[in-house]
């Protein structure tokens, strides 16, 4: 048992400390002000143009597709990458476009690098990893709960040599950012097959006749548009060749359950750096606002904050990088249970650190003037991506049950 | 001891819930629509045009100025009017305008009947109680923990027969409602006087020269377009007559102390309706939402929820009138412990009951397809409203332990 | 809505207050001193001699069966008589008995008073209400989940003029102060007749022969001798007459929920008393402990803890009070929600209040030299009595819901 | 950064729960009806009988003084006792003192070997080590606040060749076991000196003339007894010679600093083994127990609870770990923020779930029955060992704090 990071993993984080201290930190009010202005004037969906300028700066200091083991990316298994998500989610709205680490995006480049053709991967999988085109994953559906896969509902017909997709999807994120290119649909090819074995994913282009972007949900208020939104698309009779099958028909909820792991543990790692973020800024702000005579970093109540936040990341990051390690030495399945302990206790501890956050900072929290309250609107929805946590505690305690059945 | 209402009470109730379902739910969407696109072609703040058919219809059913004791208003005293404003805080956006009932006039109204001369009566009290014109109440500072108002940095210097006023507040409700036509503005006066002696409060019409209304500032993403936004407001040698003082120089302090009892019971009532309606949603939801084969109503977990809310919403309402009935009978002084307790007590009762029925409608309970985010947000906010809880909570210990100093 | 006590509540508490401050607080230390001996010296269960003392006191001065309505008692009602329960929690080990208003006596005379045959009232209720003996009631048994009255197993069979009981009983509170003269025990005369009236209950005395007070069940360790103790009973072929028939056969589980409504609202009314000792102690201790250069009253904690603790008591106390008055005036029926809600809210309530003064006291806290441990465990111990509150949020949930089931 | 146990821990761990299922589970109803017996008898005070037999058994297996570094012991660094502790913890009356590694023995040996002079380990370690003396450590006062270890009161003065000691000690663990033979003492032996340099400890027998072990204090109900309990001991002129100084003078609070680190990462991974039993106790129950017509294990509640549990304790277990291996890579300081960190989430964390255990038992959980309220008592008290838990959040977020400092 060894705590420390090994050498590879301590070269990357540093270079990347020096780019968020260099270029990403510096870039966020004038980030947040484009973005503002764009949606003041109407200009629309998409991120800030001084993003290219970040990207070519982290592309050229080799801080590029880290999060994708083998050739095509930095080479890094899952324990050495977590660290450096956590640091990108320091700074979430930037550091992790800015090196071509961002969600939805990872997870499709994942997919496509392990199951897409030679043809999907020259088409897409090139110019993801060259960050010229944005992608989405369209999956949550408004009128099932989502969190059972099995329950998707759009349907993928085959018709002679084009799947026929008809549907309605919402919280599609990414999707009106006008770089996004193209959609992972998953639908049901076949619905008279073994449960697991009816759902599919086909590649749909954005521009593909049929396929409308509805409007933009909103997360507690915020429309999330400098990453390109969450969007309600409805697909009616979109046809798309055979060809942009992923994988094999019927393959779809084994690619699903393929992508959840890693995105468990990036989402994780980032909620910790917002953690720390927030962590640093409640420290800051508390030992320079005074209040009834003496700082407020003199109270103890917000002491107990601060304690209890540190104490309860400490412990979170453990487990995370535990899990990540699980994965890289046993692989998904031995790691199941951690997987589900980390998307059960990730957001609610970083929403809780993150209201603290806020409470220290007084009304300026809740409003656009600190990033916390958009942070913690990150968090609180995280308890429903993949599912609310109550499915994944049943199915946690279920498997901890059985141990001692018979 | 007795637990039922009055017969006025009664009556008053009654007739609120008739226009509730026969005005206020039927007009919920079509409100919000009318916001949506407001804000979709900039047209800027305020509230949608149909509010004023919803005004009419309330005032012609004898739902107008509840909140106001005396014979100017309805003339109910705190524990009557406590239960219409829980009615009213079902539809809050709707309800406590369309009944000339929303903060922050009401706390202004009943400043300027008790505090007011007759010309700042005629002049504002007047329109204000004919639902002409709308106010706001400019307190809160960005530079200074505003929950001690003797912490309030604004400067109000006599010059002559004129006051002038310098200095920045923010978070000022409604103040970008075009017909927003008056501030109340708190700042001190002397310097010098005794620390509750400093503050004085003066009317500043909106269109006073040196007044910028700078931004609207978000709440978690909301601006709160439909009731004015929340704005910060910056005064440069602005100059009122000395008429718009309102009661006397140093008398600031004493008439904002008198403004908050009322507003806390209106604030606390408003949030039990919130939870009503998140409650009714919720059970709603999940009588009607499958999953894993069953309804979620069927989940131990989320009728975990349900009873729980039950409880505490019981335990908190009872406490909120019990503090109306200790207004009424020993005054704001009398009261001062229970007036702090609900404060406390309420918006984090409250929020947590939103949460709870935001999981229990998935993503969909984040987004805008549901009421439960934007109120959830106002419950949070509601958490630093005239303080902290945890400047509340300080005092009130304090006040605990007196009793045990020799 | 009037949150005064009438002019007979005050007069009694006046009455009451005073017999705590002149007889029962001063005689707490030696009270526990001769409960230490007698286990010291084995002298077995039951209540220090100096009870029968302090029962003269309360009954010369008129503080005597409070509990009970009508002619027999005292004539007060439930919302009478709650503020009268608080007040005796404060001390909860010696005025229950003084006053004859402990369980589990006063709800076996109410059923008597009720219930009871002439012949039994002359037996067993007149010397109950003299205080001359004691009784217990013997439901909850050790192999099945008996938060379900209905799974009540102990067998109770007709044969002849005699019923024989079988069965084992557990937690059985008082059974083993030698005081304690008859059971009330509950079982099935009838398993086939329909669920809710197979149950019937019998007065066994407790010399029956065939009847086994196997040992004492502790409660975090505390046997709690001087009121008789929590015992397994064991009914091995015992015999009575039938005339020992309480009600009538298939009666037993209409005169359990009889019993109920008001036990719950004398424990929590006993609660919030145990919770008010508790601030006060906390208050006291923190006044007068220094650390780190200061009192502790002056720790931000702490104050929070004092300041959370008078929110919670204030409304517990509001609704088990309108929980009393919906008893008086609509019944039990009526009152359901209410009285399923403050058994839910009071026990866990009263232990959070509790767990923070032991906190404050340091290691003494949890020790014998402060009265808060033992208090804490009977809090804790009645999350169980009457069922876990987990059954009770289910049905309270399952009322809640149904109001929108079509 | 590795997971994995090293390959000495595995060996040992295998060893270890080998002992744990042939011999201390087997024996631990016959050890609590041997207790309970002496108990019943007042044969006194300490350890059945048995446990003889189990040391015998630990040490010819090679499982004895496992705790101890170094040749004395068995050679293991923290990381590598850590788990083992965490395997005695699921026993923890039974498997720490049949192997010797039971506080507060342990961390005295560590006392006595690291800063004891030639004599004193001859005297005192050697028959430690042997397991045919126990020992106590006098540290905690009742009339301060001990966790400021400077406040410690009690007075050790030279005189001649001679100490005499002076003071009061309450919650002495272990000191009415009839083995116990001798105290650690922390008192001053110069109160004029700096701030921590005025504490020494001595070694103090005890049949010593002047120290009186006056009760023993109870935990919650329990007494202890089978581990020698909590004594108050007074100390009136009792003398010693100067060669029972440990150390130097002044060197008692340095001594007492480096004695918590370890004992803190025992007392968590014991914790942690006392956790994982409540949960399979909890499994257990819940599988077998029925109520309203399906197993316990199936409501939804139960269900989140052993979730919870589950996530809760893997990421304690992590930190915990990472502390140890702190502390044999950096060293006690080092490991500062760490060490705080577990003494804050262990108790808090075994707590809770030792809580809902008990309340998935029924009345059995609070009962002799199951070890579970047992448990409960002990985890309870280590919110306040060593300081309470709010001593320790100031000092870790000040820490915090500083970072931000300029």
């Amino acid at each position: 048992m060894d705590f420390g990071f090994d050498a590879t993993t301590n070269r990357y984080r540093e270079r990347l400390l020096e780019f968020m201290d260099e270029c990403v930190y510096p870039a966020e009010h004038a980030f947040h002000e484009q973005a503002a202005q764009m949606r003041a004037t109407q200009r629309g969906w998409g991120p800030p143009p001084m993003l290219e300028d970040l990207k070519t700066e982290a592309r050229s200091r080799g801080l590029w597709n880290l999060f994708l083991p083998g050739e095509k990316g930095a080479g890094l298994n899952n324990l050495q990458y977590a660290p450096l998500a956590e640091i990108m989610g320091r700074s979430p709205a930037i550091a992790p476009p800015a090196t071509n680490c961002a969600a939805p995006d990872t997870g499709n480049m994942e997919v496509l690098a392990e199951f897409g053709s030679e043809w999907q991967r020259k088409e897409y999988l090139e110019p993801l990893l060259a960050g010229e085109i944005r992608s989405a994953f369209a999956m949550t559906e408004p009128d099932v709960a989502s969190s059972d896969a099995t329950n998707i509902a759009t349907s993928i017909r085959r018709d002679g040599g084009e799947y026929v997709v008809n549907g309605r999807k919402w919280f599609i994120t990414g999707a009106m950012n006008p770089d996004c290119r193209v959609f992972i649909v998953m639908g049901k090819t076949d619905p008279e097959a073994p449960k697991h074995r009816q759902q599919s994913m086909v590649l749909v282009p954005r521009d593909a006749p049929g396929l409308t972007v509805r409007r933009g949900m909103t997360v507690f208020g915020y429309d999330d548009a400098d990453h390109g939104g969450h969007a309600e698309v409805v697909f009616e009779d979109v046809r798309v060749p055979v060809d942009n099958l992923i994988g094999e028909e019927g393959g779809g909820f084994a690619i699903a359950q393929a992508r959840l792991g890693p995105g468990r543990i990036h989402h994780c790692m980032r909620l910790i750096g917002m953690a720390e973020r927030a962590v640093e800024l409640m420290c800051r702000r508390v030992l320079t606002r005074e209040a009834f005579g003496k700082p407020l970093a003199r109270q103890g109540v917000i002491q107990d904050w601060i304690a209890e936040s540190r104490v309860r990341i400490e412990q979170l990051r453990l487990l995370v990088l535990k899990t990540a390690w699980l994965m890289d030495t046993v692989g998904n399945k031995g790691a199941h249970t951690e997987i589900q302990a980390i998307k059960i206790a990730g957001p609610a501890t970083v929403e809780w650190i993150l209201d603290k956050a806020i409470q220290a900072h007084g009304a300026g929290g809740i409003s656009q003037d600190f990033p916390l309250a958009a942070l913690w609107a990150g968090a609180r929805s995280l308890r429903f991506a993949d599912g609310p946590d109550e499915v994944h505690k049943r199915s946690l305690a279920y498997r901890e049950l059985k141990k001692y059945m018979r």
